[in-house]
């Protein structure tokens, strides 16, 4: 069972909500067309921050590995819309080989994996496991913590289609964001399905991108539903030459932090809003939380410590950071029983199926609650986020869940146009 | 809460169940590519009879009625299929006018349509009643017994468009299923999307026809996954000149049912089955469970009485019959405390959304249950039907259930094929 987040659900009320229901017709015939446009990605996962003033996603995530922390109630609807990516992406699989990142001990991504596997499975695909570990040299066999099993296979290349002993998959599902580059085995396998796109890989990605693709798509929408973007939209900039380790590019960087807080100084004022502005200063290529800073005034990054630096340089599997983004940070003023809580949505295809709150007894409301070692509770979402209830109130749980699932998908639809824009001319003749 | 439906599910295990799920993966892609090649209906719902040796389609339903006894759990699983339906036919639509049948009273019926109404809003449709009765002059609300209430409103034509006062839908969802004809309201809409085509109503569609294309898809499947197509396809002949008040060809329905009667008694010999063979006789065209007949000997259908010619002779709105099938008695030999159980599942798009049974007390295993007058209890599905479970044996609920949405899904699919084969010329210049 999943207990209640009264607490969570009694933050100032958003009149945001209200024009999301109000307005819920014409949202679902945009969304309606922009999917005709675009590509749906075959899965991802959004994090939002709901500040009361502002609801907006601070991360997309296109290899999404949080699956075991939703609600079991969703499975269904996982499965239906995982039928549905299949259909659109590679109707004539019927084998699918999974490449997951390159944890064994980590219980919570294994049972993502986990779940994943019996998501996929049970829209009929013969789905197994090939590890990208180079000490995975025989079927190995995981029991989890949670009773479920998974079987680690050492992956085959053959010519341009990769594969296991005796298995010759039509499609293959990344669930390995490609942090430390594309491994020789996934590089060229033009004769299978690769989903998502290597490009959507972070040795390629860029929040920037993202940012900028989202900021266009939150535009669109908000002039449509008639609301101020700024409520669902995040200021950004970006540095693309910096060097925290030689101290180089920080007048750059504090040039834009300095720039960004100004403008959401005068977007506070207009909106009489007394908290503290700051900024979040990441990675421009990166994830798992790694390589972030919270700033409040322009100072703070000039004349980083040893410390500082060590943390800004360098993000998972090492990959150095030269190019950063500075993004408006957005208070999360969500609470469960005191802590501080972060709704995460989940996708597959366009379709909205389910989501959990990250919740931290640690940390502040303007602190990132996806760090390393970080150990969030999962609370999974009581409620699915595509049934509201005008009957209620705006804030009342099916409502606060619908707005969260219309924020998360302009995310994903900002991650379709991102993926489009950026695809490789080698790739786009290979089509 | 449901019930669980233990006594229902203790049946003679069905080898069938077991191939199903062994087969799982294979199934799901040859439905996926069946999909590609044939446009799904917006809606459907098939009953089921299953005698533990033969589960098979008895109707499929193009108008579904019965979407408030579906269990409110898949709600979601409705709204997500529903959204997939509206992709597929018409994306572009904003408001939709749904024509129901022209029933005031039936609490049962009016209740379904509240739940439809209830669902396609949830899709971010704008929905409107239009109501077919010429005494509904003016909007009208109908307080229903649980609580809902519906507005129908009087039909405005104009030109080539149907709407209301003040409403011009782009789209018009028929839940009436035209027994009586295509209203002049309803004639060469060719401005809108009608949903589904006016050419599957019953004053067109016959069930020999659908019998004819299930056969089809039913042996292309069989040979797909190694089974006898028997299992799953009920036997039919058709009559296709009669005249019960008149009391002409008799002969002809006589031999097809002895013709059926002694291809059953092969079968049944062949699989060692002792039950008794019996064959239904209903109008060809036409639904509500009129001019329906139980037979066990071709002797039945020579010489009927007056009552028994009058029961047959004419079916919903008066229609009479000429034209009857004869098809193969499937006993249901799954009961609910002690009552006799059909099973029909309802579909969205071509996905299946939930089930439930039609629970009868007083009528047998080889007679029809959905009879006029007939008091059924539903009883919902209690989980869903894309959630097979291999851990468990073949016959434990969520495999049952699947085997029921595949072969639900198989006479969908004829259904398909029915609609495509039939479309008159003038709709397919029109189109």
């Amino acid at each position: 069972m999943v207990p209640h987040l009264t607490t969570a659900l009694t933050g100032p009320l958003l009149e945001l909500e209200k024009q999301f229901l109000d307005r819920a017709s014409e949202i679902e015939k945009w969304f309606r067309i922009q999917w005709q446009d675009h590509l749906p990605p075959f899965y991802g996962s959004t994090d939002l921050r709901n500040s009361g003033f502002k609801l907006a996603p601070v991360d997309l995530n296109l290899f999404p590995g949080g699956f075991n922390n939703l609600n079991d109630a969703f499975m269904p609807l996982c499965v239906q819309a995982a039928q549905a990516a299949i259909e659109r992406i590679c109707p004539d699989a019927s084998k699918l080989l999974l490449v997951p990142e390159n944890h064994t001990r980590n219980q919570f991504y294994l049972q993502n994996v986990a779940k994943l596997v019996s998501i996929l499975r049970l829209t009929g695909l013969d789905v197994r496991i090939g590890s990208l570990l180079p000490d995975v040299t025989a079927p190995t066999v995981l029991e989890l913590d949670n009773g479920a099993r998974l079987t680690l296979e050492p992956l085959r290349r053959e010519g341009g289609r990769l594969g296991l002993e005796g298995f010759d998959p039509c499609a293959v599902l990344l669930n390995n964001d490609l942090s430390g580059g594309v491994p020789a085995a996934l590089q060229g396998l033009d004769e299978q399905w690769v989903i998502p796109p290597l490009h959507a890989g972070w040795h390629f990605r860029r929040k920037s991108r993202h940012a900028e693709a989202y900021d266009r798509v939150a535009r669109e929408f908000a002039a449509t539903i008639g609301i101020d973007p700024w409520h669902i939209n995040p200021e950004f900039g970006v540095c693309g030459q910096i060097n925290f380790q030689e101290r180089t590019g920080e007048e750059c960087l504090a040039h834009q932090v300095d720039t960004l807080l100004t403008r959401i100084r005068a977007k506070y004022k207009e909106y009489g809003i007394a908290d503290e502005p700051f900024v979040v200063v990441k990675a421009d290529a990166g994830t798992y939380g790694m390589g972030v800073m919270t700033v409040k005034d322009a100072s703070e990054v000039v004349g980083l410590n040893r410390r500082q630096r060590n943390k800004m340089a360098v993000v998972k599997e090492g990959l150095e950071v030269h190019e950063v983004i500075i993004q408006e940070g957005v208070h999360t003023f969500e609470t469960v029983d005191g802590a501080v809580a972060e709704p995460v949505v989940y996708m597959m295809d366009h379709y909205v199926v389910g989501g959990f709150y990250r919740v931290h007894t640690e940390r502040g409301r303007d602190e990132n609650l996806n760090a390393p070692g970080m150990l969030f509770k999962p609370l999974a979402f009581e409620t699915c986020c595509t049934l509201p209830d005008s009957a209620q109130g705006p804030d009342a749980p099916p409502n606060r869940f619908y707005a969260y699932g219309v924020v998360a998908r302009l995310a994903l639809l900002a991650a379709s146009v991102e993926i489009e824009e950026t695809e490789p001319a080698a790739d786009a003749l290979a089509v």
